[in-house]
C-alpha cells in the first residue's frame, strides 16, 4: 500500500493518538484540516500551544486554571466553610454546570486505587488535609464518582477527618433524573430505595 | 455557568469545529491534550502546521502530495495509458490499499452537482483534458462515487471524452464483500443483478 505524504501521515498519526480517535476518523480530520483556510488551521494549532502553556493547576485546590490562585478560590462571593471534594477538573465543570454549590473546591487528580497501585499518597489529598488545619472548615462535600475507587476515596477520606469534627457528606445515589425504573441496575435501585425521603 | 478559563475554552472551541467533534467530545480532547506532556501537546500542534505548510496538490494529478508532482505521476512503474478518475485525494488512498491498479490518477476535487451550483467549470476538469490531449491514453476509469452527482459527473466525462476514441469505463455496483442481500437497497441489488457474470 503506498504511503501517505508524510507531512499527512504525521498529522493523522498524531491526531489518532487522541482518545476516542481512530485511524478512519484521524485520516477525516486530517483532510479536513488541510481543506481549512490557513488562519482557520494556525487557530486551531496555537490554541493548542497556548492552552497547553497558560493552563495550569491551582496551588489551592489542584483545579485547571489560567491563573493561580483560580478564579474561585479567592472569589468573595463564595463560601469558605464548604469545601467539596472531586476527582478532576472535569468534574468541577460539572458541578459549576447546576449552579447551586457556591463553596470552594478540591481536585484530588484521581482516586485511590489499590489495584492500579494508586494509594493515598499519589493523590492530590496532602494539601486537603493541610487546607482542612489552616482553615475554618465545616463541611466537606465527598463529590468522588460511585464507583468502587471513588467510594473507597471517599471513605478514607472521610475517616481521616472526622476525628477533627468537620462535618463529611456524600453526594446521592438514586436514579437519574429523566432515567427510567426499568433500566436502572439493581446497586442503584437499592441505593435509591436506601435513600428515600419523606415527602 | 462558569465559563472554561479562557485558552481551555479557546482550545475546545476550535477543537468543536472539526467535523463530527461534538461539544463534549471536544471537552474530552482538550482536558486529554492539556494531560500530555509538553513534547507530544507540541507535536500535535506542529504537526498541524507543518501538514497545512507543506502540503499542497499536485499540478498534474491533482492528488494531495508533499512534492510536485507527486509520487504516483512520474513513477515509472506505472502505467501511463490508463488514468482512475476519482472525486476526492482520499479516493485516491481507497484505490492503492487494493494493490491492483498500477496506472495514473485525476483527481476532480468534487463532482458536478447542479442543486449545489457545481458545474463542470468548477471541478478539475479542464486539466484532465487537457492531460488527454496531450497524453496517449488508451483508457479512463470513471471512479467517482456511485451517488447522482458522482453519476452525472461519469456521464458528463464519458461524453465529452468517447469521440476522441478513448475507452471510458466505470466501476461496477453490487452488493460489497461480505455483505447481506437482507440488507442491500434496491437499487444496489438492482444493480448487481444487471451487473451480474458468468461463472
Amino acid at each position: 500500500m503506498r504511503q501517505y505524504p508524510r507531512p499527512l501521515g504525521k498529522l493523522i498519526n498524531e491526531l489518532s493518538r487522541l482518545p476516542g480517535i481512530g485511524g478512519k476518523t484521524a485520516q477525516r480530520l486530517a483532510f479536513h484540516i488541510l481543506s481549512l483556510p490557513d488562519t482557520e488551521a494556525e487557530a486551531l494549532a496555537a490554541s493548542i500551544t497556548e492552552a497547553k502553556h497558560t493552563m495550569r493547576y491551582c496551588s489551592v485546590c489542584g483545579n485547571l486554571t489560567d491563573q493561580d490562585p483560580c478564579e474561585i478560590c479567592p472569589d468573595p462571593a463564595r463560601r469558605k466553610d464548604v469545601i467539596c471534594v472531586v476527582e478532576s477538573p472535569k468534574d468541577v465543570l460539572a458541578m459549576e454546570r447546576v449552579r447551586e454549590f457556591d463553596g470552594q473546591y478540591h481536585v484530588l487528580h484521581g482516586a485511590i486505587s489499590p489495584m492500579d497501585g494508586i494509594g493515598p499518597e499519589d493523590i492530590n489529598l496532602k494539601s486537603l488535609i493541610i487546607r482542612l488545619q489552616q482553615n475554618d472548615v465545616g463541611e466537606i462535600i465527598l463529590a468522588t464518582n460511585p464507583n468502587i475507587e471513588g467510594e473507597a476515596t471517599a471513605m478514607y477520606i472521610a475517616k481521616l477527618v472526622k476525628p477533627s469534627g468537620i462535618r463529611c457528606t456524600r453526594i446521592a445515589n438514586g436514579i437519574p433524573v429523566g432515567g427510567d425504573l426499568e433500566y436502572a441496575d439493581e446497586v442503584t435501585l437499592l441505593k435509591a430505595l436506601e435513600g428515600r425521603r419523606e415527602l
